[in-house]
């Protein structure tokens, strides 16, 4: 370890002003345009599509319900014929949900369950407690039931009321979950369309990490960068292709990068961009197109972006805290942006509860937890290395440029981990 | 079709008070008890844990950082050689991270790099763009460098200031995602003990459910329980066994249940649980000890507990919203409190974005989406059949039983889907 490299003598382009992070997210965005084109689209069975980004719109092929059913258990009735303070009638064979029921004549009364069809004729469903007898009839046909009046419409739920056929059931981009998998299944739907997962290469690099297990010598620290981003890409729908940790010898690093980047999407790397002596991942791509810039954020400010014969290629710093952190700003928006999975985070606002400070020129990026009452505490400081501190978190907590500080109780932004 | 079975003749215990929604949750809690007691712990590598429940407190093996170590790529110093002013120093060998220095001589600077232990002596660092030069030299040793005053301590991270070694990292119970793991890795910790995913034996019912992609005959509706529950258990960790659709025969679904419960740690059925005339699920559970009952809640009121052959048993009612409901109000709060996985939901509150109007004996869950100016918009009417606005909704809206109306503006309590 005596390699001892001047500032600034690589060929790779240095950009001296800092990027704000709205630039940086859409320079990730623009590198993974061509990931998302092209052959990128497969058809799934519903049980196997579960957190993927539906590659198209679907369309309603019929409308939900399909047809006029019954809200509740009860009696299937025309309102006329107990429109006059309620009636006795005439008890039909009952309508037992999946049935098509025959049309209801004039006078009768006919039991039906929720979710059966209302026969034909029949606008109104009483419900079995407000009739007399308040229970079904062992046997219903031709006996008779006195029910109360009752409005038209009561209790039946029209046909299509919930989305009518040739509606817009969900839009392409949508991130499927069960609650879009369950209605593309109750329009019938077996399969859709939907985008491919994203292989992304990820190397951890430094002399100083160790793999979990081994012996710890002086001065190393155990990686935890692998670990972390291959959980956060994994949960994001990624398939990720671990390389171990490479060493900071960047002729090292380009061999890995070379023989394991095949068919992958993305390479990420951690470390090894900032302005060092050491900077292996620098080094390594020294003759590729990527660019090593700073962008006005904390943590995670130095960044890596461009091309490694030809794959796109993000640097992530090789803090843990910086590393998700540049995963959650960067990486994971433009997944969802391009390939509708995994769902964009939400935005939500929420009060301090203590204050911060911020230098001005940069988007801080805090962790926090939502409390209780509604407010979020900070946790840890503003440091990149508190991964005891993130792993006690479930927002982000952003503060702006041009904050410089904020008071307990004033709003901020938040995204839930 | 044309069973007609009398109220109230099933042998199974009718609770005729309704239950509220805290009662049945502890009730659906101390069900599954026992399921998370006994063999339930397996041991996992870290790749492997995700989205598990920590089955056991970790301590900190070590502390983090493991050793003193530099925020900056800078010049470690002893902060007294540099008080008055400033000072010229002797620059000695690199400090890269990973290396095991030797002490700094007193009057002497040694460049280091971001995450490097700081040698023994030295006790600030001067990051490198306030030092004269501004860049590390070729050959660092032997040359000099202007540093100005720096206070002790500066960009120094102390040995444990993110945990100590001996402190709980860790409690058990702890969901582990992306941080937590990563945790765990940086504490050199390869390997954790889980509990083992539950396995459900997922089954839904009704002559009037057809699965999707086969003809739609009048009267029927696609089977939409079975994909959203199928997803939403998937997303919970769980284990899920699918045995298709059951018919309103009794004897059909018990002998079903028979065939596929060994193993199953918990069977859920949909439909077939309230006081219409054909309650499948009520029937084929007349001879086990099940309780059908009601919860003060809408949707999702009828519900069915107990265990069948002595296997944990939940009946949810046939409409897909109230599924989800009743697997968000009962069944993934337990997994998550037993289990430690999925993460429990975290309450958060928001300003309806317009009134809604609740029955007053019900705690009414409503699907909303939260918008970007922080108030929550309503997503379809108080109907459990509206699997179009559930799927466009991301929260569910909590109206405590009690409160009968609230206006656009009042505050409620939302959990994010």
């Amino acid at each position: 370890m005596t390699r001892s490299v001047p500032h600034g003598q690589t060929r790779h382009q240095v950009h001296h002003g800092a990027r704000s992070v709205a630039e940086h997210a859409a320079a990730v965005r623009d590198l993974l345009n061509g990931v998302a084109a092209g052959d990128r689209v497969e058809t799934l069975p519903l049980g196997k599509a579960l957190g993927r980004g539906l590659a198209s719109d679907v369309d309603a092929p019929l409308s939900l319900p399909p047809f006029p059913n019954s809200q509740m258990d009860g009696y299937a009735v025309r309102s006329g014929d107990i429109a006059d303070g309620g009636a006795q009638l005439r008890t039909m064979p009952p309508v037992p949900a999946g049935a098509s029921p025959q049309p209801l004549e004039p006078g009768t009364a006919a039991p039906i369950m929720t979710g059966a069809m209302i026969p034909a004729g029949a606008d109104a469903v009483v419900p079995i407690e407000r009739a007399v007898p308040d229970y079904f009839l062992a046997s219903g046909d031709g006996r008779t039931v006195t029910l109360p009046a009752t409005a038209q419409g009561t209790y039946v739920r029209a046909a299509g009321s919930d989305i009518a056929a040739g509606e817009e059931a969900l839009a392409a981009g949508t991130c499927l979950g069960p609650a879009q998998l369950g209605l593309l299944a109750a329009l019938g739907i077996p399969e859709v369309p939907v985008y491919r997962a994203v292989t992304v290469l990820l190397v951890t690099t430094g002399d100083e990490v160790v793999e979990p297990g081994r012996p710890l010598p002086p001065g190393k620290i155990y990686d935890s960068n692998g670990t972390l981003l291959e959980a956060a890409l994994k949960q994001a729908g990624v398939t990720v292709r671990r390389s171990g940790i490479s060493t900071d010898n960047p002729a090292e690093l380009t061999a890995l990068l070379r023989a394991r980047s095949q068919g992958a999407d993305l390479i990420v790397t951690t470390g090894g961009v900032s302005k060092g002596a050491y900077e292996v991942v620098r080094q390594a791509m020294a003759e590729q197109p990527v660019e090593f810039l700073h962008v006005a954020m904390q943590p995670g400010g130095p960044q890596g972006i461009g091309t490694f014969d030809g794959v796109p290629f993000l640097g992530f710093p090789g803090n843990p805290v910086s590393c998700l952190v540049s995963f959650e700003m960067f990486l994971r928006p433009a997944l969802s942006a391009l390939l509708g999975a995994p769902a964009a985070r939400l935005p939500l606002r929420a009060r301090l509860a203590q204050p911060l400070t911020s230098p001005a020129p940069k988007h801080q990026v805090r962790r926090g937890s939502l409390q209780p009452d509604g407010t979020v505490r900070l946790e840890g400081g503003e440091s990149s290395h508190l991964m005891h501190a993130l792993a006690g978190s479930n927002v982000l907590v952003h503060v702006p440029a041009g904050v410089t500080e904020l008071a307990a109780g004033d709003e901020v932004e938040v995204w839930m981990l």
